[in-house]
């Protein structure tokens, strides 16, 4: 199964063939604080045909209020309720089973809040260093809380040795919840560098924990359901526009959905053929194009 | 197959059978600062039978010498060359390929004396914060060296985000070797916490470079070969005695070694149990007893 290569031949067919459109934001409408070539007039004139818009995004550091200025700052016509970002799932989820004891938090500012609006409690973020060494630290004080029922892990950069201890052996608890926002194991980046990501941060607590977190970013399905809970989607006629094979289209074709590839982010075309060689068909998109604006210059020819 | 239990029946027969006799530390000799019971008299007179003795241990936080040390004073009559730890094991095999660049290095105090006594030159170990947030970071000076030619990892109490990622940036270049002290989960403990080990590091480096450490400690059989290079051994009449089934049994079963696993440490029989129950040969001992001194019990009886 080969992905096609989206033209203008069927780009008006492809178009009216959806009723909902998926985006993922990093790398399909922007790169970095870069918008990409047409991203705001393609969304914009999807919404404005009357398609259902939804912004899906497996970052957690920012809310989904922050995800709204951002979005209607660089001009797309965008509701907060359009926005689904992995720390509002985790955050609803925990408030959608009456969480009522308090988080452990491996995770940003931004997370926090997102608890916090579900009137969530949670430990305290930022650098929890190590003042001394393992042995003096493993016999002394460390701190551990009594009312922690849930350990959740976003991106932190303040990730430390102190934090993979305490979520270890909060987790050491059978009772207590292990909840991911994602599972990504680097940030896509303009610059050449490799900036690593939540998955790096969920795969040292699985390791000390023995335990596997319950992921709710892309490629799991929670996303999706999350969505379709808030209004009617036919799978059949929903398209996820993602730059990323092992996160957005897999993501896609768990839920069932039509996937198309832009090639402006993670997931190149070099990529994309060992993918096919592999016969990995969970990877190869149903369709692929350089930019997401290709579609209005495609509609527009 | 099932592991046999060590009887006072069988002592003579099995003591006999063996010309060479490594030893697993923590949870085998010792418990933390207490010797377990009569290790020391069990050891010294295996040796003092004609045995050939080694001490393998996972353990990179402490050089040979610093072993060799603590061996003596608890009464045990050993010799630096009958050590073997994995932090030596990578400093000399790094020494044996002649390598001349600067070892990245996510480890202890002792790992880098390891490192120094073989003549590597490695970066600064410590603590190495995040002063700001990721983007920022990332943005700024990062202080990415140019002369590393291999990131090492062993135990390391500091282990932070910058350390991954400047791990993960190192590894970006296929040339940059990759090595581990071991790939253990946790530290076996006398108290109820868990207390992550290096392969947390590891799996949090390798989650990031989507590279694969090549690693040193037990169960892999580089410990084996190097103790197999210094002395004439034979794997038949080898014994390996360890607490802990996927690191210690698994070692001697991949080397072709006789397996006796004492239950003073990390793996209970309640585990042995469940190991059988699934099938997991490699983790099943050819025998088993409560704790070192027994043999010595047996042979008495």
């Amino acid at each position: 199964m080969a992905a096609v290569k989206l033209s203008k031949e069927i780009a008006r067919v492809f178009v009216n063939s959806f009723d909902t459109v998926l985006f993922d934001c990093d790398g399909v409408l922007w790169a970095g604080s870069k918008v990409l070539h047409r991203a705001v007039e393609t969304v914009n004139y999807l919404k404005d045909s009357g398609k259902q818009i939804f912004y899906v995004t497996n970052n957690s550091t920012k809310t989904r209020a922050q995800y709204l200025e951002k979005l209607t700052k660089l001009g797309f016509n965008a509701d907060e309720k359009e926005i689904a970002t992995s720390g509002y799932l985790v955050a609803s989820y925990l408030e959608s089973i009456n969480f009522q004891q308090t988080v452990y938090l491996i995770g940003s500012k931004g997370f926090a809040e997102e608890l916090q609006n579900h009137g969530i409690k949670h430990t305290q973020i930022g650098p929890d260093t190590m003042a001394t060494d393992m042995p003096s630290y493993v016999n002394g004080q460390i701190g551990l809380e009594s009312e922690i029922g849930a350990v959740v892990i976003g991106f932190d950069e303040h990730l430390s040795y102190p934090k993979i201890l305490k979520a270890a052996n909060y987790l050491a608890n059978p009772n207590c919840l292990f909840l991911a926002s994602n599972a990504d194991e680097t940030f896509p980046m303009e610059i050449p560098l490799v900036v690593p990501g939540t998955g790096v941060m969920v795969k040292a607590v699985e390791t000390a924990s023995q335990r596997t977190a319950k992921v709710f970013g892309k490629p799991s399905v929670a996303m999706f359901e999350a969505i379709a809970k808030q209004c009617k989607i036919n799978p059949q006629r929903t398209l996820m526009i993602g730059d990323r094979c092992n996160t957005d289209i897999s993501f896609g074709k768990n839920c069932q959905l039509t996937t198309l590839l832009v090639l402006s982010g993670v997931t190149s075309l070099k990529h994309l053929e060992q993918y096919k060689h592999k016969e990995e068909h969970i990877l190869v998109p149903d369709f692929y194009t350089d930019v997401l604006g290709d579609i209005l210059d495609f509609l527009e020819q």
